[in-house]
């Protein structure tokens, strides 16, 4: 039997969903998953999901399927996992899905959003949950920036050098930024993103915002198809994964969107899930 | 030479502004933020403050005074408090101010907003920052409640027993309460607030909100001046103070609203910068 889970977590407690090298000191959010989910099977349970975050990186929908002999309830996968889980992960709902249903290879598209505080102050409040950047922000040179990400292209030079991916072509489908009082908040959808896409776009949309680079430098670095062109990788304080689409048949519920942090992103995201592309891809 | 200092902090790391009892294990925001004062004005430095929060209540708009001979830039006692403090409290604006100002007794009003994640299922994204409850709340129910307490009362049914203020009467000026998404916002406005009166106001409105308690149990617990008649405190979690009114004269910066988590409260905020009385008020 196959069975989907929604998961909500802080990402700073964690080395990401797996372990990918770097820090051995912290837990990966797989590893806690997968124990809560296998002692309410009471057996051992395997968890797939939807985007592998990066250590200290956040979400707000990740999907993940497990396949189990177990017959619980879908509250009793809920309720038994969040009291086996860490206070800083958790299991929204649960569902009961066909053979076919993959978390990885169902979704049609994935949603980041990456907030920025963009003042002259850091936060204590929001220390760690957002990426702070003293120096003012061009918001209309990050959009001229940004349109020339969107499309199907080969985003190499936006890839982690250790990135596994075997095609490097993606296709962005949207890519907001907007200014909320002392917040920047960039939104990229994708069909799929590659290791570290999102936080290097952003890396280089910063370098642009704050005047470092011109505007069609973000162009030129998706031509040269080389990572060594592209900027620094920015934080992954301010990165949240907040939704996979798949297709409607599959009965996947929307993520909670009122949770997420700052600004209020409740309109654009139920307009993503009323048009998202409902096709299949590999991811 | 008086300075005032805008504070952010996340509240889960304290005991809260000052010790008060329970809790010794953790350090207080007084306490750290009078040491990376002290160690930029290179003498001892004592602060007071708008609003004592408690233990693990969270602050986007604390406000407060030292006095000093060291003559230091604006900005340096920013940049100076920010990195001596730790990453969760950080001091958003320094502002010199004439001797007549005190944080405390200056000031006309406080907002305070309480945040309810009202759902089937606890947030791993946002535990310690909202409070849980998964009974489904009447908000219209608790508006009726709520519009019992508006107005100035005694509020010795509302204080914790072990409250120190001389005078129980009090001015709520508003008690907003609305929903977004799965969130209930409640947002209260006074001249000023008894010990643990947020919390046990939000206790009595939770009660109901969930049908276990009818709306005019809040007049009554009100009119019967007595702590024992109430419900219980909700938990510091999802509390923040979010605003301290001072007369404009001052001078004193508004908070920085983006920031504050789940909502988009700017447009009421900015109504009560506009709207509050300026009347001084000993808190």
């Amino acid at each position: 039997m196959r069975v989907a889970l929604g998961l909500e977590y802080d990402g700073r407690g964690f080395q990401g969903w797996q372990y990918l090298g770097a820090r051995r000191d912290s837990p990966t959010v797989q590893g806690c998953v997968e124990r809560a989910l296998s002692q309410v099977a009471g057996a051992c349970v395997q968890a797939v999901c939807a985007g592998r975050t990066d250590s200290g990186v956040h979400a707000l929908g990740q999907v993940i399927h497990i396949d189990t002999d177990a017959r619980r309830s879908e509250r009793a996968w809920v309720l038994g996992a969040n009291s086996n889980l860490p206070h800083d992960i958790s299991v929204i709902w649960a569902h009961r899905v066909p053979p076919e249903f993959h978390a990885r290879y169902s979704a049609s598209g994935r949603t980041y959003r990456y907030i920025i505080l963009n003042g002259p102050a850091r936060s204590g409040l929001t220390c760690g949950r957002v990426t702070w950047e003293q120096r003012p922000l061009a918001i209309s040179a990050m959009r001229q920036a940004g349109a020339a990400l969107i499309g199907e292209h080969d985003f190499s030079a936006y890839r982690a050098a250790e990135c596994q991916s075997q095609s490097t072509v993606r296709e962005v489908r949207r890519l907001d930024i907007r200014r909320d009082g002392d917040l920047v908040i960039i939104e990229v959808e994708a069909n799929a993103f590659l290791q570290h896409m999102v936080r290097n776009i952003v890396g280089v949309l910063i370098a642009i915002g704050t005047g470092r680079a011109p505007p069609h430098w973000a162009r030129e670095v998706l031509d040269s198809r080389d990572r060594r062109k592209g900027g620094v990788t920015a934080p992954a304080d301010g990165l949240y994964l907040t939704h996979v689409a798949y297709p409607s048949a599959f009965g996947i519920p929307p993520p909670r969107y009122s949770l997420l942090a700052p600004g209020g992103m409740a309109p654009d995201a139920r307009r993503l899930t009323a048009t998202a592309s409902e096709k299949p891809c590999r991811g």
